[in-house]
Formats: C-alpha cells, sequence, structure tokens
C-alpha cells in the first residue's frame, strides 16, 4: 500500500493570506510531559533492533541488494576461515528460488530464495556457532589490526537476522572441525531484544564432508542480472581470488563451476600494533589508562609500531615528561603535550605485513581466467599509509574481445545486420562467459 | 602522513608474462590457525566500539560535517523536550574556537570548537543524566510509533563519544527541572569498551534559570559558511520551526536573534500502534510470541491500529485459524497463512493524529520572516501511508527579491561593474540575512 492518499487530518487550515503578525505573548506552558514521566521512559534500546530499523546502514536496503549482502557475507566468512587455517579455499554458493505457497516461481519472479554457502574451512567449535550467527558484534577480527574481508563481526549475524524478519525462517548451519570430529548441525535465531542467539535445534548428523562449514538462510529478495548482481559478483570474487575454487549453482539450476587458476595461498598478514600517527587524542587517552607499561616511555615503546626505546625517549622529552611518569598519570595538558610531540617526532612508517595483496601475477590469472580480451595487464602498488593504517591499491584491465571472439564477430558480420538489430548484447554476455575458457 | 608511499613490501613479483598454467596439485594445508584458536579469539564488540570505527554511519564523516552534526542533535533533543513538555521552545546555540595551546585562532582556521546549547524545556531527572548523554542506543523514542526529531537514542551520546574521542573532553551538563529544584551539574564520558557512562564529575549548582537543560561539547571540527553548515542549519531551523525563539552566537562572535513568529505549538502527536500492512513476517512472529492477549482475534484487536473484533474475526477466518488460538500457537505455516490473510484484507489506513504537520500558515511565517522575496506559498499534502507508517510531505517556496532589496540593486547597478566583477556574492548573503526583516 505505498504511497496511499488519506484524507487530510490535524493539519492547520492553509492560509491564502500571509499571517498577521501576533501579539507576541509571554510563551504560556501546554498541559505536557514532566520530567520525571519522561526520565521513566527511558530504556536501553538492543543492537539488534536498532539495526532492524536500520538496516539500510548494514547492505539490506531493498530486496534486489539485501540478496547480494546475504550471499557476499557468508563467502567473505568462509574465505577469510578458510585462508587464517591456511587451507586453499573451496566453496559452494547455492541460490534457490523458494515457493511461497504454490509451485517455485521461477528466479526473476521470486521474492523468496535459499541461500547455502559450503566451504572445506577449519570448522566452527560447537560452543561458538550460536553466537557466530546469531548475535550482532560479535567476532574476532574487530579489534587486530590486520587485513580481512570480514571486520566488524556483524555481517552474517545481521544477515540471518535478515532472514529471520522477512520469512520467519531460522540460520540453518552445520559445521565440522575434522574427520575424527561430528557434525554439528544448527538451527538459531536472534532474540532482538537482547541481542543474544535463540538455539532452536541443535543436534550431530551425519555430515558428507570431512570437515567445514556450511550456512543456509532464506531470505526475501530479488535476483537480477547485472550490476550489482549475485553473478556478478561471483566472477569478481574469482577475479579477485584466483585460489578460490568455486560452484555457483545458480536459481536457474545451471551450475557454474570456477576453477582455482593459482595454487597458492595469499601471504598470510601478520598482526600490527597501531602507529603512533594514526591515534586520535581520545584513542590515546585511553590507551594511556588500559596499559600493562608502568612507565610513559616503556608504554610508548611496548604500545606502538616503530617506537624504538630510544625514539620513546625522544618524545617524552619533546613533551617535557619524565620517561618513567606512570602512563595512567598523563592526561589533561600534558596528554596534548604528548600528542603534539608524537605528531611532531619522525617515526618511520608502519609495516605493512598486516596487508595481503594479491599480486599481479594472481591478479593476470584470474583476467585469463575470466575475461577474453586482447591485452591484459595488472599492478600492485607499494602500500601506502593513511591516518598510521597501511593499505594498498592493485588494479588489473582486460582489454579487446580475444581472438577467437574478434574472428567470430567477422564471421558474423558477414550476415548484415537489421536496422536498429545490434549484436552487442550478445558480445557482452560472451566476453563474461567465454565457452571455451584458456 | 596520508598517502606515504613506502618500499613495496610482500607483493609477489610482477609478471609481465601471462602465468604459464600450473600442475594443479591437490591443496595441500599451510599451517594455519586451528577452529579452537579461532574459537578462543571471538568476543563481544561493544556498540561504542563499533561507532567508534564506523562513525561516519552516524553523520560524523568528518570535521565539517561532524560539527553540524553535534550541533544538530543537540537541538533536536532540545525541541524535542520542549515540545513533549508543552513549552514554546526558546533555545540558545553557542558555538566557540577554542585555542589549542596559543590563543583563539579565527574561526575559519580552527580545528577545534566549543558547542553549548541552552533549552527552557522540562529538564532532566538527575538519575537519568549520566545515560542519556553518555550511553548509546539508550532513549525514549524508539519504541513508540510517533513522529519525533531524535527517534533512535543514539545522537547525543554519539556526539559526546566523538568529542570525547577527538578532543579528549567530557561532556557537561547542566539540568533543572523546576524553579523549586536544584540545578544539577555533570562530566560524564562513554566507557566505550562496555558502552557505560563514566561520571567524571557530579553536583548541584547555581544556575540562572529556572529550568532547562544545558550541554557543552568540545569537539574536532571546521567552520565554514554555505552548503551544510551550521549557519544554514541554524536559518532552516527557524523556518521549518516559527514557534521556537532562537539566538545563536556565531564563532565570529556575532549574536543573532531569530524571534518567534508563531506562537503556538504544533498539535502533540498521538503514539498509534503498528499498521497490520506495515508488519514484516518476522515481526509478525515476534508479536504473537509477544503479545498479552489470549486469543487470536484479541491479539489482532488489541495489538494493531485500525483492526475492529469484526475485522479480526474475519481475517481469522481468511487465514483458517480459529479466533481462539493462542497466539504464541500460531507459527510455520499457520503464520504465513495469517500473514497472507491481512495483506488480502481491506484494512483501513493508520490514523495520522501520530504526525505533526508545521502546517501551511507556519511555514509562511517561518519563510516571511527569514527570506525577502516577491512570492511566497506553502503547501501541507494530506498524509499518506509508506508500509504501515503515516508520513506527510510539506513545502514552502520564496521567489524573488522582495521590493526593498530589488530598489536597492537598481541604485547599485547605477555604478558599472567591472569586467568580471559580480554582486551576487552579496546578493544572496543579504537575501539570507536581511538586515531589516519584517
Amino acid at each position: 500500500m505505498p504511497g496511499q492518499t488519506l484524507s487530510p487530518a490535524k493539519t492547520r487550515s492553509p492560509a491564502a493570506q500571509p499571517p498577521k503578525s501576533q501579539p507576541t505573548a509571554p510563551p504560556k506552558p501546554k498541559p505536557g510531559v514532566s520530567a520525571v514521566e519522561m526520565g521513566a521512559r527511558q530504556r536501553e534500546i538492543s543492537v539488534s533492533e536498532f539495526f532492524t530499523k536500520n538496516r539500510h546502514l548494514l547492505g539490506f536496503d531493498n530486496p534486489r541488494k539485501a540478496l547480494l549482502t546475504c550471499v557476499k557475507e557468508a563467502v567473505d566468512n568462509a574465505l577469510d576461515a578458510c585462508e587464517e587455517a591456511g587451507i586453499l579455499p573451496e566453496v559452494v554458493v547455492k541460490l534457490e528460488a523458494v515457493a511461497n505457497g504454490g509451485p517455485p516461481p521461477p528466479p526473476s519472479q521470486a521474492s523468496r530464495f535459499r541461500i547455502t554457502v559450503t566451504d572445506n574451512g577449519p570448522g566452527i567449535i560447537r560452543q561458538q556457532i550460536p553466537r557466530i550467527f546469531a548475535k550482532l558484534l560479535y567476532g574476532s577480527k574487530f579489534h587486530r589490526l590486520r587485513m580481512s574481508r570480514g571486520q566488524q563481526g556483524i555481517g552474517i549475524s545481521a544477515a540471518g537476522m535478515y532472514g529471520q524478519l522477512t520469512t520467519g525462517k531460522p540460520v540453518q548451519i552445520i559445521s565440522r572441525t575434522s574427520a575424527r570430529a561430528p557434525a554439528h548441525y544448527f538451527e538459531v535465531q536472534i532474540d532482538t531484544k537482547k541481542n543474544e542467539p535463540l538455539i532452536l535445534e541443535k543436534k550431530q548428523i551425519a555430515w558428507e564432508f570431512p570437515r567445514g562449514t556450511q550456512v543456509t538462510m532464506e531470505v526475501e529478495g530479488r535476483y537480477q542480472k547485472g550490476r550489482a548482481s549475485v553473478d556478478e559478483y561471483v566472477e569478481q570474487t574469482i577475479i579477485a581470488n584466483p585460489h578460490v575454487k568455486l560452484t555457483y549453482a545458480t536459481p536457474e539450476g545451471e551450475t557454474k563451476e570456477y576453477r582455482r587458476t593459482y595454487d597458492e595461498l595469499p601471504p598470510s598478514p601478520r598482526e600490527i600494533k597501531p602507529h603512533p600517527y594514526g591515534i586520535e587524542l581520545g584513542m590515546l587517552l585511553k590507551m594511556l589508562h588500559d596499559t600493562t607499561s608502568h612507565s610513559l616511555a616503556g608504554f610508548l615503546a611496548g604500545d606502538f609500531s616503530r617506537v624504538s626505546p630510544h625514539l620513546a625517549a625522544e618524545i617524552c622529552k619533546a613533551a617535557h615528561l619524565a620517561p618513567r611518569t606512570r602512563p595512567r598519570d598523563v592526561h589533561g595538558q600534558a596528554s596534548e603535550n604528548l600528542y603534539k610531540a608524537i605528531q611532531s617526532t619522525k617515526i618511520m612508517a608502519p609495516p605493512t605485513n598486516c596487508l595481503s595483496p594479491i599480486g599481479e601475477r594472481a591478479i593476470l590469472s584470474g583476467l585469463y581466467q575470466q575475461i577474453k580480451g586482447d591485452f591484459y595487464t595488472a599492478v600492485s602498488r607499494p602500500p601506502a599509509v593513511y591516518r598510521g593504517n597501511p593499505f594498498v591499491i592493485e588494479a588489473g584491465l582486460a582489454y579487446g574481445r580475444g581472438p577467437v571472439q574478434a574472428q567470430a564477430d567477422q564471421q558474423k558480420k558477414a550476415v548484415p545486420l537489421a536496422e536498429g538489430e545490434t549484436d552487442q548484447g550478445d558480445d557482452r554476455a560472451e566476453a563474461r562467459f567465454p565457452a571455451a575458457r584458456w
């Protein structure tokens, strides 16, 4: 019932004339609510309730984008887990249109989908499964400074919550940590009032795979091709991750196999300490308060990247603070002086092994596999630093149609096109999904 | 040190040649982290930590926007509190550039500002002050269905947290609920690890005002004129809220008085129940679970807008469910049937007294006051409904320069402009800040 119009109500009567200036009487209070009554209404809002109302902040703006977000969150988790465990990832993505009373509709008409993502990763220990999938802001990657796809501990549980909200269905998880361990099956939902998992079902089951995790969600969604579609996401994931073997079962019943074209994991990123240049004053105060160091110099050298004991002493001197000052005693103007001393001291840029670039060889490998062109290039720039955080830019480019395709086009051109007819659409589709890969 | 370039590290060596196809060996696990080790690293992330990293989601993208967001959150709270208490609002906004070692810089150069917003509202009871200003997701307006500026219980505490992070300074609050009650002074910060307030100072003080709240924050910011500036926000607030008396002390030391031009509060909006059309399946399930009604028909008639007992019976019948079914027993396919029955039953649109339109008279009044033009118009459309939520669109338009300004321009034009010279800048400034208001 979008945009339905009602009869006007409670609007002040329209004024065609400008309002006459009114005598400005002193404001007299209307009967209203008192401070005590207002105070009694104050309460905590759970983060799940907040993101139920504000789901657009997490990528669930509309059914089309929501479907993509759900797939992406599950694949991100699968790849992160595999790489962290040193396992070359094998991922299966399955998308099915779900009947909503009556026979299953064609995918382009469907409004409900079942998403299943299976990986060969390390698996998840039983105790952690409910919270990982049914509690927002729970995770292992938030506090560490190193590159990973997921970071916030909110993605997969938000996807599950979106499913719960739109279809009422729980998230189903199967996970197994080794061939010697049993596989565990869970059905979980979020108790949105508390942001805690509700376990609807848990049991040991027989599972065909020796190790890995499978997550299944049923969500409201819309399946379309083209920009920002699940299909495009899968292709791009494969280009950027040629070390991944990915199988994609489309809602149309097609199974696309993307084989691994690069048999090496990217170098494992290392966790680093924060760089002094990237710290805001408030964060510095918090670190001074929380540190286990007993001296300011020890704190500077121990809790940051690239601060040697010698440099720590230099910073203390510039801030007019004794190196043996207790960190907790540094606040107010002293902390501001320390902050400025840090900014004006020359400190080496942070280490960049917290990054794991794809690398030029691997990007090229991904491009060859996915895109048929005449010319390919790729570049991994040297790492750079923004606000103390290292980052790296990598780019790949494929150009042209490839010799085979160009030849095919020439033959096709022999048959003249009718007015307004175009072969562009076909070209594009074939360029993205070459029949024969090389 | 933004964008500083480092020597390359950890990047695979560039390949000018396409990589030779490699023998696809079975993936052999590298030494990595086990499921148990990963599980041990999982932990809760507090909502304060999340929004410290993701402050752009709350309007703190950059220093300029952050300054505006802080002012807006404080003014929103002031106006909401006054209106809810039935008090014609008088608000004072004060912006000061803060010295950061050395004399205070000119406002356009300053990077730190002190924001003080004072209102004549109902005040806040002492016990609630710390959590309202130093706990994210705490408030009185989140769960109710009625119009207000603030909704989420996150705005003012996020502004305080931003100040804490960028300047290390606590939020200062003075509040008093009546002339017979003492004024309370607080200094609070957020313990971001727990998302709970830390009270640095609390005491009773003498305060010049008989009732109201004052909040002071020190934040990193940038003060500029023009689009999305604090100055523009203040002007627009006055146009849209002609029942507000607002004083704005600019960082340049100017004091702008915007007098009240409409001596009536907008009609107080009423809280409504959710409309059945606006409920998603997951929410329906939650309501079925949480209701205090003992029968399905009672639940439908009692917990929703516009569902009479007669209509409730009709919905039950369409869903093939007995009206006396216990709400908690409705799940699975039965709940889907109920959901569909609701969608296919004709239900009157929701009441719209949860809205409080400004009204055409008041919009015109605001425009006359703020903008000098030849032609004015305003319209309040009838309320409409989207996803069960009533909304209303109101618009006002002022056009032209006004007779006085046009005359002044003519006189000015007598002095010919030099090539490339323009008087547009001046015009615009004067049109927005007419020297003599009428």
